[in-house]
């Protein structure tokens, strides 16, 4: 057990009311050495797959603390009878309901435990009732195996589209951030002077020249696969390797979102040339 | 003396501006063992009702941990004569301007110190100056008696309007949250198949069966009681328990305050059928 | 070495992203016991001014506990040539990009180091690769010059605009803060009858006395000079004194910049009659 362990948050709550915060001091009682790291509160109000995504951003092979537990919740069927769980990740924990939300970070196979609810649980806010005390336990060092029975499936998401062919590979933007850059469903890692692609999660890829390659959306716009902003000129549209390993499209000093009318389910082709 | 004493935060400075985090370097040079939990920073500017009734959400009866430290700043009158003060509300401590903005956590008999102002004080950030410098020294362990002298009494918001009669309960929305849902001032507490029915405060109540009730709103819209929003229909209105006590108003994976044109002092009405 | 070192974070990520997230378990992994404080996440996009004027808010002499570490990253030119750098600005200090966002906290001679880039780090996310590592290690307790080589000169922001004459001293409007209060260029100090007038990053000053001066804005507008906000009546103008030592224009329970049309730039006129 670490002495400082960690537990990131992760949320629709948005912060204008006082539901973090409660969640918060339900974690400082039971865990009061927990460093508690807010990932965003910011997921629109019931979108499952946008928090889903945003946990692979953050959780994905290799980029948390080990150990981490990640206390996600975007619920909208809190209170029916879908479960609340307790995932083991291998490096970290999440604990969450089972309604997809995991789906990206999960890998066969499937070790997870339902929580029980307790007989004083509300029905409306399990964050604050089920999973922040969970997550708690669980940094505080509580075994998973204590918290519950195990369960065989869990509930998946849709897999995202991603499409791979003799001349290059489609996928989706999946997320826009406050830059307005737009993140794709299409991992690159550079092997020198080629690039091997694939879905985010995984999957059949292919290795290609990079000289070879160029971006173009939906709308018949092309963007020149570049390092980064600075390579380009003000103004000027570019696709890089973001900061996740998944390509990117952006627009130096400006907002590529808005300029190119880029959203999430915008269709974008990687190009061999 | 709690190794890692806790302060609860509640301003109306929102996240944009550095007057947050300010507050918290203060209180880190003071406290440094204290976590510093946000509730929201997001009370509308100088809002001492929201204010007000977002502390009695959190920090209600059985609600925070024992010793925690409630430092709220909704102060539209920093730098005139209204005092600075700590109150000691039993379980736990508020620290702030003596305006109404703890008058709903408060009982019989006050227990208060007037918080002295510093010579170097701002006139108006007293945030700064004055309540997170107190906040954090009862979290290092002062005693409040050390803090300032008593104080008989304290300002007061008017109560809420809580009506009840023969036929229902009738109060106001209070709050709308960030997922639309309108909470009322109508507090239940279910007893099997009845339910204890009384204003958010308290006072007087009655006792009537959960069958017999349904909600009306004042546009003559009807809403039935449901445990959680599982329970109708996609887009239905619905009316529940929630997560603090209070009847809420939602929608089905909707905004109900959108589509019903739910706002702060709407009325609303328990109804016997 | 304190035992829970300070961590302050500003950048332009917002909070609906994962990044600021990411950057602190990076730091919660390294520096487990350190206090992280965000100052704000809410510069705009790209704007360095700004990030630079909120930096001198908060860091300012004798603001910030001894041996704060400042983690700034406001970073239009990440990837390119721009210097990552450590700051020394003697009792607290700065780790971010070199592009100006220090510029006013700087004072002779610099003392500052240039990061060397992990043969991993991402091209557009410092931040997390760059910066928030070596905060993290300054805070467990590396020391500055093992961070890097030294750097001779930074890059500055252009001086403010600020004009003294015998009939007044002028600036602009520097910040618009969340209740619309305007937050100008010029530092006040009071002295009895008297104030010592100055811009805000220092240099040359008056000492006028205070019951000879008022503000006049560009668009004709008249302010007095009072103490706080209670010293006007209910949607009055006032000029007061700022919590950081700055003239700044508001209106009683009213949204100056609304109302009265000021923004960044806005000029405006301490007056002598």
């Amino acid at each position: 057990m670490n002495a400082r362990p960690i537990i990131c948050l992760l949320t629709d709550f948005g912060l204008q009311d006082v539901y973090v915060g409660v969640m918060k001091t339900v974690i400082a009682r039971i865990a009061p050495e927990a460093i508690c790291v807010d990932l965003t509160h910011e997921i629109p109000p019931g979108d499952i797959r946008a928090g889903a995504f945003a946990l692979w951003q953050t959780a994905g092979p290799g980029r948390l603390p080990l150990g981490t537990t990640v206390l996600a919740v975007v619920d909208p069927g809190v209170g029916t009878n879908r479960k609340a769980v307790v995932v083991d990740l291998g490096s970290h924990t999440y604990v969450g309901p089972d309604n997809g939300l995991v789906s990206y970070l999960l890998s066969e196979p499937i070790r997870a435990y339902e929580l029980p609810l307790p007989s004083r649980a509300s029905q409306t806010f399990h964050g604050r009732d089920v999973f922040a005390p969970a997550a708690a336990h669980l940094a505080a060092g509580a075994a998973m195996t204590d918290l519950g029975a195990p369960v065989k499936e869990l509930v998946r998401l849709p897999a995202q589209h991603f499409e791979l062919s003799q001349t290059g590979a489609r996928a989706e933007v999946l997320h826009v951030d406050r830059f307005g850059n737009a993140v794709t469903g299409i991992a690159l890692a550079y092997q020198g002077e080629t690039v091997d692609v694939r879905g985010f999660t995984g999957g059949a890829g292919a290795r290609w020249p990079v000289s070879r390659l160029e971006v173009v959306l939906d709308n018949g716009k092309h963007a020149p696969l570049r390092g980064t902003y600075g390579d380009v000129a003000d103004g000027a549209v570019l696709a890089y390797l973001g900061s996740c390993g998944l390509l990117e499209i952006g627009i130096r000093n400006g907002n590529a979102s808005e300029i190119l009318g880029l959203h999430h389910g915008s269709g974008v082709t990687l190009q061999l040339v």
